[in-house]
């Protein structure tokens, strides 16, 4: 998809611009000095943004700004997400706060999103930096959500879609629409691709979710059940809470004990969610997800060959073993 | 300076958008619930973004979004840089870290970062947010050089120079050239006004290193001494360890002691950066870049009563009480 030979040296290059110390923070979380996740083919921002732009017939050589753009954003807000969240793994190594440091992660973090702004602006794409700066404000809408949620007992799932959206979805549907916009899209064909985006990334997390319980540590890079141990309040848990059968009563009851579960009520709150229906809910939403995002493509009608490869994309970020 | 009529309810409105729960954090941060910081007319960065638009004859409502946005970039890298130096203190109250614990400050930052630019870019001037997003990127590299400079002994007086332009100058000439540009103004005499904010900028950094060693804690916000106790590497510091004689030798011989320095050593260091002439360089060199400020202001031939009240803003920025 391009992604290999095209972004990822322009993404090497524009973090060598970085000043030191944060330039090796950057290095060492973008994992771009060793084995890397962005190696890895896991880039799927970038590939959004170059095929958001090949859908209206750009050239996407003039998409490689907006891709790594996005990708720095992205990064950006995990190396934060790890210090909020006090998480200490990220693919399967210290989190960056961990290995350099509180303050160093927060300082890199904010570096790397004014070079995802810089970047971009350089391409002088007036549209596509609106689009940027309204992303960013609904990540950010996201996130305070996503925070907000572990202080609070009722969630609604409607709620959690939101969260999703803006979480997840908004940088998703960004990425797609500034690939489209620096194609030489129009603004409403932009907009279309924008809205797959969003769906798919709602979708992307649900999955995720579903990953994050019952996902093998080898390919989420955390440690296996860290999400029902902290009860992070995720779709399938949600969907279960919500269940009005003994199952769902019996987690909302573990849920709301003062005391931390021990491994061996991880494991039965884990059968719990299954039990409520939480994995076939969260399962069904992705798909349902997967459905709307597909019908805001055929709107935004890209060429066959573009339409294929975001079904791909699409396809792909539900799979559960991805 | 119209800043309390104009720029403070702005501020207010853009700050009430913000989700929970970081609305909270950013009203207490910016003291928008209770007594203020800007409410107190302190607020430097608006009234040079207000100035720098009527200097170019231009309408100061128009300059009011550009305002908002440069006080939030302020604030929020204020509240980054609490985290980043583990500064307990600010304005007389709690940090926002200490309040509301890390996670939540560094979010709250994020979002009034992403309510920085949203609030510009919807203005819809492409140049005046190329000039933020500049901005924003030698704030970065300011920040960066400051942190480094912490784990190096041989930092110099230029050096830091350049780091002070980065991390106090960017946003001054920043909200100089944004105001301007707001007003309708030129390249040329945005960039020249821009300029005029650098040097400014480099000054006010002197002066407030002067003010923390030598300010009175109630002027600062901050405990008297504790630039010292950090052994913080600012100007006065630089030259005076750069100064040949006694006093500069055995103040460099306290600042590489592997333990921290007793309050009575602080007293004595204090007063070897005095006697090292540390403090009458940083007053020379805040006194040179006024100058050069004010040629740069004088090239952006600014009216009479706009070159007034920067002259005016300028020489307020590195008086010893402000």
């Amino acid at each position: 998809m391009d992604v290999d030979e095209l972004v990822r040296p322009a993404l090497r290059q524009a973090v060598a611009t970085l000043p030191e110390p944060v330039r090796q923070v950057a290095d060492y979380h973008l994992g771009l000095s060793g084995g890397s996740a962005v190696a890895a083919g896991k880039a799927l921002r970038s590939a959004l943004v170059l095929a958001g732009c090949r859908a209206v017939g750009g050239d996407v050589r003039r998409a490689v700004p907006g891709a790594v753009a996005v990708e720095l954003v992205h990064e950006f807000s995990l190396l934060h997400d790890d210090v909020i969240d006090e998480d200490r793994v990220r693919r399967h190594r210290p989190a960056a706060w961990v290995r350099f440091g509180t303050g160093q992660a927060v300082l890199a973090g904010d570096a790397m999103w004014a070079l995802a702004l810089r970047t971009l602006s350089q391409t002088h794409d007036a549209a596509a930096l609106e689009v940027l700066i309204r992303t960013l404000t609904d990540l950010m809408r996201g996130q305070s959500q996503d925070v907000a949620f572990a202080n609070r007992g009722d969630i609604t799932v409607e709620e959690y879609r939101s969260m999703a959206e803006g979480k997840t979805g908004a940088l998703l549907g960004g990425a797609c629409a500034i690939g489209a916009l620096l194609g030489g899209s129009s603004a409403d064909r932009a907009e279309e691709l924008g809205r797959f985006g969003r769906h798919l990334g709602i979708a992307f997390q649900c999955a995720d979710d579903v990953l994050g319980i019952w996902g093998r540590a080898e390919r989420t890079g955390k440690p296996v059940g860290s999400d029902i141990a902290a009860r992070k309040k995720t779709f399938p848990v949600l969907a279960a809470l919500a269940h009005p059968g003994e199952a769902g009563r019996s987690l909302a009851e573990m849920y709301h004990r003062p005391q931390p579960p021990s491994p061996q009520e991880c494991v039965l709150m884990t059968d719990l969610v299954e039990r409520a229906g939480g994995r076939i809910e969260a399962e069904a939403e992705a798909e349902t997800q997967i459905g709307a995002a597909l019908a805001c493509l055929d709107r935004a009608e890209p060429g066959p060959a573009a339409r294929a490869e975001l079904a791909m994309i699409a396809s792909w970020a539900v799979r559960r073993d991805r």
